[in-house]
């Protein structure tokens, strides 16, 4: 999907939201638990209900791997689902070396069908450049998180800036912001207005609204540039709104909320 | 796995080799390829055949994702094949926020019955935290890495010391040395006295020799410690040592000489 397409989708819409698919079975509504197909059912059900709200969906690889191959394979079937309007991202914080990273970025841009994945740095440059060179195809590096143990290494001090600023100034060297974003925790606001002045012009992927407790006006007002710049995600907030029968319209009705208010900014 | 019994199998065979199944369809012998379960049956014979000479297993889970939920399902089979008396790593770079991470946990320990995992430090200790709560599994965290790109953050300043050194004596606190290794690799040599000195009890699980050309003469005499220390990867060197039908000898006779080798140093 290219920047001007995922532009097109945010402002026809008025919504920078990311609907994130953190599926857990313990979470499903009890009318639809005992289906054979539970995981996927309830994704059909979320992604029909939120689709007119949101841009993108958002793929957490860790909540379909607990469910083994059969997991693997639901999460296949979800992707596939999603329809190619939608930006789908794979959450899968993969990252290796390069001989290794190839075979992620194949897993995931060949056989998945995801738009995009997002990529933790440590490694360095070799273990990110296999997923860079897919044309149509974005990187999401992750660059400062929303979890408390953000503070563990990423905002240690690296030279005069801190690491996780070394690794958005150094990355963003590596691809150009029409394939390459990072990922900017909401719990961060505070660092915002200091991110954007690294780097203007790159896609922010960020997570840690509603559950997290992020401000999305906050993010919003702080971050937004002129084509929107930011993809907003929110995991539990919508796909667990409601425990009952109703949890789609409820989800809708909490994808709708965000929209609204993202209208509001844009 | 107890660290007692891994030391038990060390001392018994005369060998701390770790086998990796980094394998690609692309790379099996043309008299394999056309088996429907070619994958699985290429590990299957590799197993057998090095089972004498190695003491541990490791599963680059890359490589399976990249063939779809059947790959998947091969890895599945695959860890299932190794007897228990192999330490069974299941080497996947995972990370993330500690409600995700529980769930990586549960997809390796729990469904995959691996014995460990390697995982990324980037998140910091709630994104590692999540592994360490299993009893009898192992946590591997990449310290300092084999790649090139091992240069861009790892071996950046922070503070006064190095990126990697300040994840390896912060993460060392948070496990101990029963239960918690770090990834080193082969070809970062001459760090490994100064790495030995930061955390002297962990095991390091040490790639990078063979195919990427590290010394295990160099590893073996600064790392090692008393009950050994060290596990010793190779990979593509072992799988790949021929393209014939007679593959699984020549692998046989490769992981038969690093034993040789390392029953010298041990």
């Amino acid at each position: 999907m290219t920047r001007e397409f995922l532009y097109d989708q945010i402002k026809s819409k008025g919504s920078y939201l990311c609907v994130g698919l953190d599926t857990d079975p313990a979470n499903i509504p009890a009318h639809l638990a005992d289906h054979p197909d539970a995981v996927f059912e309830f994704n059909k059900a979320i992604i029909d209900a939120t689709l007119d709200h949101c841009v993108s969906y958002k793929i957490n690889t860790a909540f379909y791997e607990a469910l083994g191959s059969k997991g693997w394979e639901i999460m296949e079937r979800t992707f596939a689902y999603i329809p190619s309007t939608h930006f789908k991202i794979a959450d899968a914080k993969r990252g290796d070396i390069g001989n290794t990273s190839s075979r992620y970025a194949k897993a995931f841009f060949e056989i998945m069908g995801a738009d995009a994945i997002t990529v933790a740095p440590y490694m360095g440059e070799d273990s990110i450049r296999p997923f860079l060179e897919y044309e149509d195809k974005w990187t999401i590096v992750l660059g400062l998180t929303s979890n408390v143990g953000a503070r563990d290494f990423e905002m240690q001090p690296s030279g005069d800036i801190l690491m996780y600023e070394r690794v958005i100034s150094t990355v963003s060297t590596w691809g150009s912001p029409d394939h390459l974003m990072f990922v900017i925790g909401a719990t961060q606001a505070s660092e915002f207005t200091n991110i954007r002045k690294i780097c203007p012009e790159h896609f922010f992927l960020v997570p840690g609204v509603g559950a997290q407790g992020g401000s999305l006006r906050d993010i919003s007002e702080k971050a937004m540039i002129k084509d929107c710049g930011i993809l907003v995600n929110a995991s539990r907030a919508i796909i667990y709104a409601s425990e009952e029968e109703d949890f789609a319209v409820e989800a809708r009705a909490i994808a709708k909320q965000y929209q609204y208010e993202m209208g509001s900014y844009l």
